[in-house]
């Protein structure tokens, strides 16, 4: 099933149901769209089209055996394909990144992190290691890391892109609060929380209530 | 001008023009929305139209005084609103948002964390002591708080987010990676990292390059 197109709105649908699915396993057996859309609170139609349009196992009125759309749903997102990522910029929020242990639940591995800061570079987090900027294309190489995330301040966060374009990185995650220019064929994922925020605030200044 | 609607997408780039508008004001007094399309890697005409419609201090052919765009901004993204929030789930990611500095900027003062767990309550983060839940009523009444900050695993989100709907928060940033049901007039921001490594590893296994 994995050779289907589906819309990126659905892509980031996908990991929701297989967080649900995932914590309703042993509970329930089988699963209908109608109830992964009541429990997540979406619409059913959307939800029985996202589900179609990855796995061939739903039946018409039985809805599908649970372990069979994980199983789907995780082949589709690659979550067994151990991308191995590197992070650049070991600050606060680089730091819990590392920390975070629910990102091998879908695939990915931060293998090793860095930092320009000679006084960060030696410091470990979520168990690994800080390494100096140096030492980037030697991990890349070695590793076969296409995945990077850049949690440097937006100052120096077209560098850090530009460092890991040249290392063969072809998916970029930006939690800098910039835009970044990058070849054709290279994705870039910005996670702007400045621009969340923004829409937050906007709604308590307009009195949203 | 800050009555005027503006759409959400227009509302996400602000925050972006903010911060570059910032890096550059000693070294510009004036600029165009050309130059900040080009610094920013953005199409011209959608800047200029975005600038447009949160300010009325440019002239054409001369562009804007960076100083007077810069205060339009703040005051229209509420950048001196002080928004008082609390955060629920000190754990990594909840410790590195209390420790960000740079919520300040545009406005968002987290003013006080909570957590379920008695292990972590106690403990201090950016400078705060992590409280437990049965103060989070006292906390949201006596600043006035209505922004809520979920930073708990997906399990208990629905129950973080229907305390801080009873006492009285109408706008949530939602870190967990599930849904929350919502009365309306509460508006959630779902920052879901798992959705957008989807798309990432979804680019790796494609085959991007």
């Amino acid at each position: 099933m994995s050779s289907k197109t589906v819309s990126i709105q659905t892509l980031r649908r996908l990991p929701l149901y297989l967080h649900w699915l995932r914590s309703v396993r042993d509970a329930l057996p089988g699963i209908s769209a109608t109830m992964l859309a009541d429990a997540l609170g979406l619409n059913d139609v959307q939800v029985r089209k996202d589900l179609g349009s990855v796995s061939g196992s739903g039946r018409p009125k039985k809805g599908y055996v649970t372990e069979e759309l994980i199983a789907d749903l995780e082949a589709y997102l690659g979550c067994d394909s151990h991308s191995p990522a590197v992070l650049i910029g070991a600050g606060n929020l680089g730091r819990a990144l590392l920390s975070y242990d629910g990102f091998s639940d879908y695939g990915l591995e931060i293998v090793a992190a860095f930092d320009a800061s000679p006084s960060v570079v030696g410091t470990t987090a979520g168990g690994k290691t800080v390494l100096p900027m140096e030492k980037l294309g030697e991990v890349c190489r070695s590793r076969s890391v296409r995945l990077g995330i850049i949690t440097v301040p937006a100052a120096g966060a077209q560098n850090a892109c530009d460092t890991l374009v040249e290392h063969g990185v072809t998916a970029i995650w930006n939690f800098a609060p910039t835009t970044l220019k990058v070849p054709h064929g290279v994705l870039v994922e910005n996670e702007n929380l400045a621009s969340s925020l923004a829409v937050l605030s906007k709604h308590l200044i307009d009195g949203g209530a």
